[in-house]
């Protein structure tokens, strides 16, 4: 992997990734030339026992560009600069113009509810130069360089004292809100370790602490033996619909060994983890030849400076859709109770995408 | 209030409302005639620590109605028939035809986490027999009637051994999933305190102990003492937009007493109660001049046979958008990590239904 780190005009960092050495010479632009500091602040739920972030700069966004401009293209035209240079490279990260989290945050209002500044950072990953394709659509080794740069990024957002969970996550589709279609994820750091991957490592804590071993290793281990669920499954990464999936479509790739985050994977497991990741999303896409909406979610150790060794890697994928054209809406039950409701079986959806025969060279 | 209960030629149990005496001879119809007896299950997710619901029959769904049909309005021609009879009365309640949760319901299938019978009770509240009205649009003493079935169902749904929480909700408008536009809402029975509102408990039974009186009674008092963010307030009832909202015109309705149930409301505050519901229901509307699509939830004390002093009865209201056109979808950061962000301040949005003006009578 090459990597070169840059600065925009505004002040933002962008680093560029690639499978060959970066040319000298390159620039990073921004389309803005200065910048408002980003000051979010977080308020305390006191029911739920849990942060709120508050970005309320968000809104107003000044930025008006022409109709076809591409922000997460190559710069072609210098009088319209994009988020990032023309040149040769393969993958970019840089911070999100309008942050949710950022380390300028400012003290919060003073309230009834206690509040803290939203320190933090947010990252926007560019998986490729081309506005047409999409993670899955890009060769291996590609994929492969995603996946370290996953790492890099764990690594490096994770030092930052105030930084207690990385989390890289994909939201596509115009069915899960997103109006940029150029291929990219983003990445949160969050100052606290949120309340999903919280409950999911105590859980993990409790069975490693009893059993000597990890929980998802033990699951994992028998969905291989079930095998009804599985996607794809070498010594080193699986793919996998959970047997309590609670969404339509839900996939967890995985590698079998616990490796608590990305960023512990070695050569072997990084490239058979881009494997499976490719495998899933090109049944995505064909199970019903059309990109297949979903949110992407890593859950992975926090960077919180202690040990996790219950932790395990893996990312879960939720579909947009719970069967072809029908959306799957979170209402009452979901939202309100956190009780997810299928109408369908985990073993009936793994079969249809058993059936989508791809090949991952 | 007058009560009637009855029954469906396919076994379902059917309960009319009314305001009025209810006429004799009334009986109860059903779109099918014969039903095949639900059997969802659950199944244990071992990461997340929570039952997932899974009610595969749900989507063989064999009925075929006409085009103009609708099982929510009261029967009209008897070829046809609907969920309810013609006749005199203000409100219904029956059995969903399609539950997620049953009490017919059968063991799981055996997996590789434990399952258990998904045993409970979903009912459809209907909440007018006029399809073109809506609930914030019913005159005052018939939604203070609909405060007295959700009391009744509270009552007779937690008298069942195998429920312990009932919670009433109302998806409102395509925007969140409602294909049937006829004005009801929903009540599920869960066989356990789902997660959410067991979250709430925790943090309210810990400031309880701690401090011999009720967190949200806290809240309720700084809200109204802050006063930016108050909708309704009397002596008796509240609504008011919490400072650490999650959604955008998310509102809070509560009664100001830490009344455990809806069934523990006096008269009083019933009315007042219906009054403020009313009154956050008609600012809603009046925001845009048109229906406003929210998820509305019931949270309040379980009916698990313990005393539950800690409990504050409120219902909240998830608006499904952030601003005038613009949805708010929960992608990333809401569903993976639990954290939701918002792009708008609470006192902003709180600002905004106060200057909408109405009047309840």
């Amino acid at each position: 992997m090459f990597k070169r780190a840059l600065v925009k005009p505004d002040g933002r960092t962008l680093d560029l990734y690639s499978r060959r050495p970066i040319p000298d010479g390159l620039e990073a632009p921004s389309p803005e030339k200065t910048r408002i500091l980003p000051d979010p602040h977080m308020r305390w739920h006191p029911l739920r026992a849990e942060w709120v972030a508050y970005a309320g700069y968000r809104q107003n966004r000044t930025f008006l560009p022409p109709p076809e401009y591409n922000p997460l293209a190559p710069t072609r035209d210098p009088a319209h600069p994009t988020e990032l240079p023309a040149g040769d490279y393969d993958a970019a990260v840089f911070e999100n113009l309008f942050p949710t989290f950022a380390m300028s945050a400012a003290d919060g209002p003073s309230l009834i509810v206690d509040t803290k500044p939203a320190c933090g950072v947010c990252e926007v990953v560019v998986f490729t130069q081309d506005s047409g394709q999409s993670l899955g659509g890009l060769p291996l080794d590609h994929v492969e360089l995603i996946v370290d740069v996953w790492a890099d990024r764990y690594r490096e957002l994770g030092q930052i004292p105030d930084v207690q969970y990385v989390m890289p996550f994909e939201n596509r589709g115009v069915e899960v809100g997103v109006t940029l279609h150029h291929p990219h994820g983003q990445i949160y750091a969050y100052p606290f370790v949120p309340p999903v991957p919280a409950r999911e490592l105590a859980a993990q804590l409790e069975y490693f602490t009893t059993h000597a071993r990890g929980l998802l290793e033990n699951l994992i281990e028998k969905e291989i033996e079930d095998g009804r669920r599985m996607l794809y499954s070498t010594d080193r990464a699986v793919a996998f619909m959970p047997v309590c999936a609670r969404y339509s479509y839900e996939v967890w790739v995985a590698p079998r060994r616990a490796a608590p985050s990305v960023a512990d994977l070695d050569a072997a497991e990084r490239r058979e983890f881009a494997r499976a990741l490719k495998t899933v999303l090109m049944k995505f896409d064909r199970l019903w030849d059309r990109p297949f909406p979903y949110v992407m979610v890593f859950h992975q150790a926090p960077t919180d400076g202690q040990r996790h060794p219950e932790a395990h890697l893996h990312v879960e994928f939720y579909p947009a859709y719970r069967m072809r054209g029908r959306l799957k809406y979170l209402a009452g039950s979901e939202l309100g109770a956190g009780v997810f409701t299928a109408d369908t079986l985990p073993e009936e959806k793994a079969a249809e995408l058993r059936a989508v025969e791809v090949s991952v060279e």
